[in-house]
């Protein structure tokens, strides 16, 4: 039987009631089996010196990079122990999300990314979703959580 | 635990080793559950009536739609013998996949919808596939079992 031995299951915090779903689900999935879980979470910031030749002035200047990730770790900390899954690994990454997870996932040689999709319409649709760019650019299985079920 | 309870796999036929590794897939996370599996199989064939405003002559009107479910009903028979998973209902239907898979998911009440997921690149990704449509406008979550694994 093809079981999933190596999860990694993508958080955002965009809600606390979609994230337990995702996790929830990847667990259900890890369950009986000898399964190694990971739990990512992308905090989608770019320095200003990325975006474009001359550095941009603005208040994102006063942003620490250090407590920002020190600040999500927090957070991905209760995370995991609210849903009793301390044993799992906790990876935060800096980047777009798409990117890291898919990189998070070849590093850690995931056979499972978990992952919340939402409905979309309208710009929704043009602007496309990270369940899409994961769905397209993954080496792995995707399972995309409807977080948004109607 | 969130588990899946009502699971649809959607089997193309295109590779034979690749509708095993779907079916697997489906039935490792539907093992230990008290979960219903169905299968389906869409005939992407459209009745020439319904390619324009005139019926256009052509070597498809001798095709007997009925003749054609048949032999796919076989095929997904003999299929879901050689697994042995004789108790999973089958679904043969004619139209476009994704739109039947959708269809199927809420006629079935599905909470996953199983379905192979090829790589894209070029041409394929403009075109879009399966996976990615039935990903957009299905109301649960959706399994994509990569297929053509690095």
């Amino acid at each position: 039987m093809a079981k999933y031995t190596n999860i990694l299951v993508a958080i955002d915090f965009s809600s606390s009631a979609d994230e337990d779903e995702i996790a929830q689900r990847a667990m259900a999935i890890a369950e009986n089996n000898a399964t190694k879980l990971s739990i990512i979470h992308v905090v989608e910031y770019m320095p200003p010196f990325m975006m474009g030749n001359e550095p941009i002035p603005s208040t994102s200047w006063v942003i620490n990079e250090d407590e920002l990730v020190d600040n999500v770790k927090k957070k991905l900390g209760e995370f995991v122990r609210r849903l009793n899954i301390e044993s799992a690994d906790q990876v935060v990454s800096i980047g777009t999300a798409k990117r890291e997870i898919i990189r998070i996932a070849k590093e850690k040689n995931a056979d499972l990314i978990v992952v919340g999709s939402h409905g979309r319409h309208g710009v929704g649709l043009l602007l496309g979703s990270t369940a899409n760019s994961v769905l397209h650019h993954s080496e792995c299985d995707v399972l995309a959580v409807r977080v948004d079920k109607k």
